[in-house]
């Protein structure tokens, strides 16, 4: 993609993560239809869908010939990486949007022939805005995010995981993810896989592991991560395609390598 | 404690944990001397020593027959609850100040012959003034707090727990909390005791529970769960002692009873 393509692309949908954002402010005290999807545990509500179906109509306005993977339903059905593909989470943590009222983010990554363009991760209540161009650094509102530590180690940093890598499943074997809460600093779960890629873009913490994403949980994160020097990558170590499901783990380079190859490899379950 | 006197206490108390904010602030881009205490990841820097500090002299200057109980050495020797007691934690989630610069609090909680009469817990970066007086509700800020939902269940609840429960621990039976996670609409770890307590009182989370704390990490989150109706006991259901380091759980009251009796019963090590 052109660079001034991008930026008058970047500078649009920065007012757009905005306006989706003020509606969701405007619905924040609202009673909820909390519904569910795949189990009792994966939630949507109608905000959810308000706000995809909000930017699913600016980019057929605006955009016609760029194409949409998201989560709740107004995109396209994608079989390949051609062309410009917004990918789109119109609320990231939804069970924090329910239960909280905040700790959620809205994630838009822009794609151009496989390759990530533009990123942006809203924390709404927090009124934090996270963005990246290719090439162009990263930055929380108008700051610009500093490169990430090289000389970070394990030992000194707070892991994001959830609980669940802990207990028996079907992808890593627990016992050596046990090892690794211990050999961390310490570890956190904050319920929103966008806002933990942008925590990594922050350098606040130094990874974050996670089974089983989906492209709209990582598709802002990963192009905001990579612009401070970061890496994402899946459990194995292998790059992760745009438009896949994957145990991913993304975080500070020296952090990552150490947890993928002290921890993961050992983890990783043969059936898999 | 006289309600007169307890309001007139009240008001010293707010003045004082925002002036001890600004001066976190106005240190939190410094850099820091991170020194440990008990182990490798049990921090304590510079700018904890000066909160306590701070707080120590307030009290010495303007409530001279107060004591003092608090984490960084600036407190009174206790050999029981006679008098009334500040219980001071200058910074609760000193890992998340060092790594993080932010999601930890200034907690003070101040009992007299025993009974909990003031907390605050002050989220210091996000602003927001967590507070209660005994028998006069609780606040965020100057917004009072609903009650607790008596109706609220574990199967639609956040957690909080730290994942070390689920590591093999002398005190439960990893497996039986790792039962109560998949049962749990969800689970997070923030870091900060002050603040999960605080999350509790708000209702944005059901429960929190947590291994070996110390007296000042819970002092003045019980205060502030006790005004909205929620409970904090032991893990075997006990009530706390002010002085103890315990093994603690706080939640929605029903959510609280469902996690005791239905995991952490069975969960208790029977050597502890």
């Amino acid at each position: 993609m052109d660079s001034i393509v991008r930026e008058a692309l970047f500078n649009q949908v920065r007012s757009w993560m905005l306006d989706a954002g003020t509606l969701i402010k405007d619905r924040i005290d609202d009673p909820l239809i909390v519904g569910t999807k795949s189990h009792a545990n994966d939630l949507v509500t109608e905000v959810d869908q308000e706000v995809e179906k909000f930017f699913s109509e600016k980019i057929k306005q605006y955009y016609e010939d760029h194409l949409l993977l998201s989560e709740e339903g107004y995109g396209d059905d994608l079989q390949d990486t051609n062309g410009t593909i917004w990918i789109i989470d119109p609320i990231d943590g939804t069970m924090n949007f329910v239960n909280q009222r905040r700790n959620f983010a809205i994630s838009v990554g822009i794609y151009h022939e496989g390759i990530g363009e533009i990123g942006f991760i809203y924390d709404v209540m927090a009124n934090n805005l996270y963005s990246a161009m290719r090439d162009g650094g990263a930055f929380k509102n108008d700051r610009k995010l500093p490169m990430l530590n090289p000389e970070a180690n394990l030992e000194e940093s707070i892991i994001c995981l959830n609980h669940y890598w802990l207990c028996e499943n079907n992808i890593v074997n627990e016992k050596v993810m046990q090892s690794l809460v211990k050999r961390a600093r310490g570890t956190r779960t904050y319920g929103s896989a966008a806002l933990e890629f942008a925590h990594v873009a922050e350098g606040i913490v130094g990874a974050y592991l996670t089974l089983r994403l989906e492209p709209w949980d990582i598709a802002a994160g990963r192009i905001i991560v990579r612009e401070v020097g970061g890496l994402t990558t899946d459990i194995d170590g292998n790059e992760v395609g745009m438009l896949d499901k994957s145990s991913i783990i993304t975080g500070n380079s020296n952090v990552h390598s150490k947890i993928l190859n002290d921890y993961l490899k050992n983890a990783k379950k043969e059936s898999v």
